[in-house]
């Protein structure tokens, strides 16, 4: 693990252990010095839990100071007593931070249904320095980890401001409104409501462009600080910037994909309009035989045209205007030759597929990003809480 | 393979090998000696093939002689080819039945974008025997076998009439109408409009309940032929034994899902009507955490919760009114001690494994039928093509 990320200005923060499952970090706590502007976006789970819930609120008036990330346990479907652990959470990292307590926002991600265990946490807690160091965002996305197998940082510059990015997730990915968990920060100076904008259309085609296994968790959340100590940026600039580091950390999260081997694109083009696109896409990567025909670099195109085929409501979508290819290679309509097909399995050895899809109808269009479907996913969830 | 499966009277076939890809059987034909009331449905996929096209217009008066079904080969995405080796086929069964091409539904199932070896199909279609002898529905039900690991054939009494389905299936389950193929021959009595309604009542129940890996395929078709020679039976006797028949298939097809080991039953109630109860039953039981889960035997009911709370659009579902329960230990709310997770654990160990959602709402309620995501499948399905 290299920690080398950049920290926007003013960034402070701790990270570590609070003994929540094993003696591996498994907590971070970010904050800025100055109030930041905060845009921020959550799961649609009927099963979201009490952190979930808290941090809608601290983040509903667009201002905060931060952040506090718990891994290990989802405090999820944990009832009355769940609800009141992680706001104690909240008011003590609040207490030790000096800030308010609706201006933290709280994450859990891990096992759901269990308590967290709250002496551990509240003797971690309590132990806070009183002043925080400069925030170690590479230690930070470490800490967050479950099954993923590496931390996720991206770091960019836009004009004078520094813009970094963290995430987590690897299994139970298709976020609704958000991944997992994705922080990003930045000392950029953006006004509230053009943050938020910005935010909501990077996060519609990155993360909520992403599917590892199309279980949506009860815990996805996402929000960006923008501190301002850098000073004014061009939003559309920012915007750009934003949707790079969002769109690096899909990429690593698909890659990191729970038993995954490759990353799978899927673009679809020739669409009615985007919306139909981004469905299409959807079905696509999310089929199970078409993931398992890239995990075996096998370029089975008939599965494409079956997940085509399944979204039966599109009406418009007629087979003979359909064009599907893998990498270069078209293999549908044109007959696929024994040589076509040997180009296709080529482009399908490598680590990222790239699956191309034009419906022949308008010009909507989507990309998605997944992964394959391996034995290791089956490994890792067949006997994951005991 | 027993050969012990009832043949209603008056229907005659041919089952064999016409060289389609290797030397097992690979179809079958059944036809009644007099014509048959039908009953039929058919896939939704925008990229059903011509087999599934002729069969809705042969099927569309509802009477018809028979069937022709060719496993191996779906011909699925081969253009204007495979639309006239469709028909030709159709055509010369017709011819050697002596019946009219109309009379005849055809099926077809296997590898998509493939066009049918037509020499070695005429050769055989040329050498059918003047006068069938009676079916062999075994036979029949084995001939169409893919990656089933069995053939699928139950059979009941009802009055004086016999009726007896066969069907085959494994992957690319998710039917929208129907199952992959499923046929049933009776000698009862019944007027086609009842005939329909009891049919379509029954398959909205036990086909469309059932999803092995969410992948509708192309080629789904259903059909029940009741030629009547038995005499009139009690519709509402004849309704009950047509619906223990495709469940027992449909059992028999999740059972034998692609790599499966276990049966899944879940079984929603207490939603605000059946419909409600079916969407989120479905999302459970597709949910690969749930299946992998199952698998393991983990009474891992957190991922169950996950998989009811990602139906964000429910929004009468309230964690605080669902109850979770395997086989008959209630796992949420009640906390789940270390002895009820043992219990469940026990329950999950078996073959069948029986997950009860209580949404409590109103009486809404709904099973559906799947299978554990293991290992098996990931094999089965990265290296079909080739």
């Amino acid at each position: 693990m290299n920690n080398h990320t950049p920290v926007p200005a003013g960034f402070r923060g701790v990270a570590g252990n609070m003994g929540i499952k094993d003696p591996e970090d498994d907590f971070f706590v970010v904050i800025s010095e100055v109030p930041a502007n905060v845009a921020a976006v959550f799961t649609q789970s009927r099963f979201a839990g009490p952190s979930v819930l808290l941090s809608r609120r601290a983040g509903a008036e667009g201002r905060a100071r931060g952040v506090i990330t718990l891994a290990r346990n989802a405090n999820v479907a944990t009832g009355r007593v769940g609800d009141e652990n992680a706001q104690e959470i909240q008011e003590r990292v609040a207490a030790a931070a000096g800030v308010r307590p609706t201006e933290i926002l709280i994450a859990s991600t891990g096992v759901i249904g269990r308590p967290y265990p709250m002496d551990r946490i509240r003797a971690t807690l309590r132990a806070l320095p009183e002043e925080f160091p400069p925030a170690d965002l590479d230690r930070s996305a470490a800490a967050m980890m479950t099954t993923d197998t590496h931390p996720k940082a991206v770091s960019v510059r836009v004009g004078n401001a520094t813009l970094t990015g963290i995430a987590k997730g690897v299994g139970m990915i298709e976020p609704n409104m958000a991944t997992m968990l994705a922080w990003f920060f930045t000392d950029a100076d953006l006004e509230q409501p053009v943050l938020d904008g910005v935010f909501r259309r990077v996060v519609e085609r990155t993360f909520n462009a992403l599917s590892i296994d199309t279980d949506t968790s009860t815990s996805d959340s996402a929000a960006i600080f923008a501190n301002g100590l850098a000073g004014p940026v061009d939003p559309s600039a920012f915007e750009e910037a934003l949707h790079k580091v969002a769109l690096d950390l899909v990429r690593m999260i698909a890659s990191d994909g729970e038993g995954a081997g490759k990353l799978i694109e899927v673009r679809m083009t020739g669409a009615r309009d985007d919306a139909q696109a981004k469905r299409i896409a959807k079905a696509v990567v999310n089929s199970p035989l078409v993931k398992t025909a890239v995990h075996g670099a096998d370029p089975n195109w008939g599965r494409v045209a079956m997940a085509v085929g399944k979204c039966s409501e599109e009406y418009d979508v007629l087979p003979e205007n359909v064009r599907i290819t893998f990498g270069e290679v078209e293999t549908y309509p044109t007959e696929a030759t024994d040589k076509t097909l040997e180009r296709a399995a080529a482009h399908m050895a490598g680590d990222e597929v790239i699956i191309g899809v034009d419906l022949g109808i308008a010009d909507g269009s989507f990309t998605v990003y997944g992964c394959d479907l391996t034995e290791g996913y089956i490994r890792i969830n067949a006997d994951y809480t005991t």
